[in-house]
């Protein structure tokens, strides 16, 4: 039993998606969230960058101490998970794992299509993962960077949106992938257009869900599950508010947001 | 006289749109010019962070001896040209004046529509100025986020990209404007398509060229032109080199980019 908070990190909002999903499995658990939003995006930022931006962000969870970190952003898991494991002495956890592996289970045909920013599709983080497991499986990948604009401007019905996804998606849909995986945090909301836009014979594997099935798993094999009984709470830093900063947040967080505080960094 | 280089800071590759026009009105200066990529963009960040960025970026300039600033993004603009021009003793010059005025002169039906960041647009900064010198303009305004990220993968002309601009000024077309400002350094990669959206009835304003003459009169003016005639050489900093940095600055300078270095501020 750990009765310390469990740290959860991002660039933005985009991991309030993946704090949702973890609120959802672990009600219990104290949540402290940090969003770099001085920073944000980290996608279109080199390894070199992502990794400084990602160890200062753990440092911030580490000095509120938290129990174990995730790092609820595709790119700082791609670029910054192996580092930060190699150096931290907590637990961390990414999302791409957790992707990689729902992917797996869920395709048929062996085909699978991935998209993410173009740091996470650049690194090869994903590709390489899925081909070490299954080496005959056929990959195509795309950086959409379009999309998380799309999504911040609450575009999710939009015709310009359908347009700029058959637009990105058409390799895939030529291809005839069976499963795609949204590596981005954000993408969960694209959800009910993107399936329009690939048919309902496609699965959608999106890596929240995914990993705060991890995050249940390593809790308890860990021995660090939260004691007693009473309701989680979620706290949120960020590193800048910009106007209108929480009416996005809430259709990430999918709930009230009470607890914001403003941090600066290093 | 003055032989010292003239310093030019964007939040990214923007405001390279500024320093080409700047290269072609003063091809003797020498450039120094920094773009902020490990924090890029401005746009959708707070006035008090961007202050603080701002500050940051004049700073470097200044170490490098610079006779004069010019803020080459209009979000920085907005927000901190006040500031710095009260904290600073070397002469700071924004790309919104110079908007304003080139808008004034250009509008005959006293009809402006401007699109900018959400940083630009929210601060007022445009609408104010214009309104003082002219209170009788019906000013129409939009923060138009997703210009940027389309301009950066290079959808100039892509079907998406015109319904992205249809959506956003369909308002304007109502209104009938006969002037549209292009209120960030990155739009004038766009002119070609939103000519078309827009009907050949309609100027477009971009401050790019109009910042490079008020850059030669304040020069004139404080008697710190170059001296001597040789051809000015443009040398360019970033705080972070992500992938294909190179390919997209290209596009924006409209020249071979071969002097890079990265650096860090503060």
């Amino acid at each position: 039993m750990d009765e310390r908070a469990l740290g959860i990190f991002d660039s933005g909002v985009g991991g309030l998606t993946v704090a949702k999903a973890i609120r959802q499995r672990l009600p219990h658990e104290d949540l402290i969230y940090l969003g770099d939003t001085a920073r944000v995006p980290y996608g279109n930022k080199s390894k070199e960058t992502v990794i400084r931006y990602a160890r200062e962000d753990c440092q911030f969870l580490l000095d509120r101490g938290v129990k174990a970190i995730v790092v609820a952003c595709n790119t700082a898991s791609a670029f910054a998970l192996e580092v930060l494991q190699e150096e931290l002495e907590v637990p961390l956890i990414g999302v791409i794992q957790p992707g990689v592996s729902a992917a797996l289970q869920t395709t048929r045909s062996q085909k699978v299509g991935i998209i993410g920013t173009a740091g996470t599709i650049g690194s090869g983080a994903y590709q390489k993962r899925i081909k070490e497991k299954c080496p005959d499986i056929e990959l195509i990948t795309e950086a959409t960077p379009l999309l998380v604009p799309l999504i911040e401007e609450n575009w999710l019905e939009e015709e310009a949106t359908r347009l700029v996804l058959l637009r990105y998606l058409r390799p895939f849909l030529e291809v005839k992938v069976d499963t795609l995986v949204l590596a981005c945090t954000h993408y969960p909301l694209l959800k009910p257009v993107l399936q329009k836009v690939v048919g309902d014979e496609v699965s959608l594997v999106d890596s929240a869900s995914t990993c705060a099935l991890s995050v249940e798993n390593l809790l308890r094999e860990k021995k660090i599950e939260k004691g007693n009984e009473e309701e989680g709470k979620t706290q949120i830093n960020l590193t800048d508010l910009p106007a209108h900063f929480k009416e996005m947040a809430v259709r990430f967080l999918d709930q009230k947001i009470e607890d914001i505080s403003i941090v600066s960094l290093g």
